[in-house]
């Protein structure tokens, strides 16, 4: 049987997709998707490309944002969910809120990081937020990244 | 007789020409420029560009700091200071925090959009800020352009 959990397992494997190609080119491995909600297609994709481009900008959420945007043909994503594998940071926060996103799913948390420090007042207040999809694998693939960098 | 004041104003000129140029495309005037702190060089600037590009994460600050960053060929800013039209928002003091920026100067105040809202705990606690430069300047220019949509 399908249920909302399966789908949204299904989207964060995609997530993690990119998180693994982010690692592959020797960033923190975070993967983000960007999937139209009603129709269940993915419109943008995204992983962290900060030390390729020399760009602190250069997170997974944003560049799934932007390809979502240029996919629509819009700024507004109200009708998209946004999967990545790791609680987004402020900055990512605040690009959800302008693109005032329908849904947010984030697998790991990242209580240093992460932009629940400063509470869902970030978002929009019509995203709804689900944390801890696929959480182990996610923040494994993270921490893993960072112990291998230590030794 | 030259002092940080003027100095600061005179970045602050460069930035409302960028807001200037956001102006002509119809776009909220709002400008960026990232000078090096100690050589006083203009290393990034930028503008709204948001309807132009359909993408939510294209403010000011976001092309100013990716331009300079391009331009010295790492991500960390912490040599330079940026000078922005209006108080940044949530987004764009994200980002400033992982460019680990040296100094932001802003002018004109956002009470409901601005990274204020949640404190200094945003940016990198090695930024320093300074508030208010050529603020009503900055701040006219703003409020003209939405007084103007809606009239």
């Amino acid at each position: 049987m399908k249920t909302a959990a399966n789908t949204d397992e299904k989207y964060m494997r995609e997530a993690l997709k990119e998180a693994a190609a982010a690692l592959e080119r020797g960033e923190v491995p975070i993967g983000a998707v960007v999937v139209e909600t009603a129709r269940g297609r993915i419109i943008g994709r995204g992983h962290n490309l900060t030390e390729t481009l020399t760009d602190a900008t250069a997170h997974a959420e944003m560049q799934a944002i932007t390809a979502a945007s240029a996919a629509l043909g819009g700024k507004y994503l109200d009708g998209c969910t946004l999967y990545v594998t790791v609680e987004p940071c402020p900055m990512c926060a605040g690009a959800m809120a302008w693109a005032q996103l329908g849904r947010l799913v984030y697998g790991a948390a990242d209580p240093k990081r992460g932009f629940m420090r400063f509470g869902t007042a970030m978002l929009h207040p019509r995203t709804a937020v689900d944390a801890g999809v696929s959480a182990e694998e996610c923040g494994t693939l993270v921490s893993g990244f960072f112990k291998k960098l230590r030794d």
